[in-house]
């Protein structure tokens, strides 16, 4: 198959991903997709590294073996922990969430930058990493909020108990100064409404879809296809569809999806 | 091994079944325990069923390799979707936690009984079935909630926002006239400072713990060990041993646990 026609494979640990499908989507309107999401051993946020780096190395090879030409970690965890594995063990160029992220907050000119995201993703210093290295000026302060992910599943973004689970949760990075907040989780963009009330009209909200689009189409515009004029088409297999996910795929897409799969990769590696 | 000084194995999603494992404890001094905590791959409540069953019996037929006697089933969501399949497939006895919690239930005379419980065990209908079978003059309604474990995990089972979540879930159990609520899910226990404040001092909070240990006693008495005058050992391993799931494990058995093994249970059949 030649790279043209090749889809591009993205990988989460659920649903959350497809934010980031969505604008690579719009984006790349001549592009086929293959979106992963390892619903039946969600969430990694919670697990340990060991763990998080077996799944994504499980993913990454199951979409190798679907022959995508590129591999986007959309999973802030798994590109917080297992990036670098992923990386080491693919045959095809690897895209993350971190460094996109890192370099759409540091664009904001913000000179104290805040990270929220699952207990993996702050206890690995993956984005304290990235920002030290991209912007050493810039003050780094990262608080994981383990209650965001749940709150996003249920529906509950725009919510007086969220309102105040996120004053819990932000509180500190307010008091501490923060100007820009990086979104760090795939779900968290759908907590806006509730998250624009906490913090005020001033923080910036950092997500890295947009970005990570840029980082698609500029450091790989070799394997991107002319466009076609018709529109790629988009795979999605889950490795659990029950009731919740779909309801929760169907909120994020905004309709049902045309290919849909089940699929088992455990002990793929 | 004499079935006096094989282990009886319990087998949960993650740690909330110790719960069960402390009460069933306290009532067989004399017994061995193997506890087995699938961390790696819960929760278990929001994935399908054919997910829940395929987990449940690879826990099972873990447990039965490693020559256990009796095999208890404390996760809920596994009891409500998988009972009838691991009990097929078991070789030695199996007790599950759904008809203790509702023996237990209709033991307080509660004419009106409430169920909570995670999105699959509310779905099997497994709760309000067996009341059907055992007190078809007892009214039943269940009611999911999905937050309870997420916040039960988070140690904010004493908190304000738990009182408010709580409100939004129980509010149509209450308005109902529910007189007993069962608490269909091993993490609930840890809620019930929140739980008491919003039901008020009237409604009965059942949980399954201690009818559990009345049906291995009870039921099983000739699988269990003459008391030797000694403390019988307890292994737990689980399948992830992130901090957050170690710490919450010693919230709840109170200290640090004796033997801890980290086991890979996926794909076994």
């Amino acid at each position: 198959m030649s790279a043209d026609i090749k889809p591009i494979g993205i990988f989460d640990s659920g649903v959350g991903g497809l934010t980031v499908l969505k604008v690579l989507r719009e984006r790349l309107p001549g592009e086929r997709f293959l979106y992963l999401g390892d619903t039946a051993r969600l969430p990694y946020g919670s697990k340990s590294a060991t763990t998080v780096r077996r799944y994504a190395l499980n993913a990454a090879a199951h979409l190798v073996a679907r022959d995508v030409k590129l591999l986007v970690v959309a999973c802030n965890t798994a590109s917080s922990e297992a990036l670098g594995e992923v990386t080491a063990a693919s045959p095809v160029p690897v895209v993350g969430v971190v460094e996109p992220g890192v370099r759409a907050a540091i664009a904001t000119g913000a000179r104290r930058i805040g990270v929220i995201g699952t207990e993996g993703t702050v206890r690995s210093e993956a984005y304290q990493r990235a920002l030290a290295r991209l912007a050493p000026e810039v003050h780094v302060r990262a608080e994981p909020c383990p209650l965001f992910v749940p709150l996003a599943e249920e529906g509950w973004g725009d919510h007086p108990v969220t309102d105040e689970i996120a004053c819990h949760y932000l509180g500190p990075l307010l008091d501490w100064g923060a100007e820009a907040l990086i979104l760090g989780c795939t779900h968290y963009p759908l907590l806006k409404p509730s998250l624009r009330r906490v913090v005020g009209p001033k923080v910036m909200l950092v997500d890295s879809a947009s970005s990570v689009a840029e980082a698609v189409t500029g450091d790989h515009s070799e394997l991107m296809s002319p466009s076609r004029g018709d529109d790629g088409d988009v795979h999605i297999e889950l490795t659990d569809a029950s009731d919740r996910f779909l309801r929760i795929l169907r909120a994020i897409l905004g309709r049902d999806p045309e290919h849909l799969e089940v699929v088992d990769i455990a002990g793929v590696a």
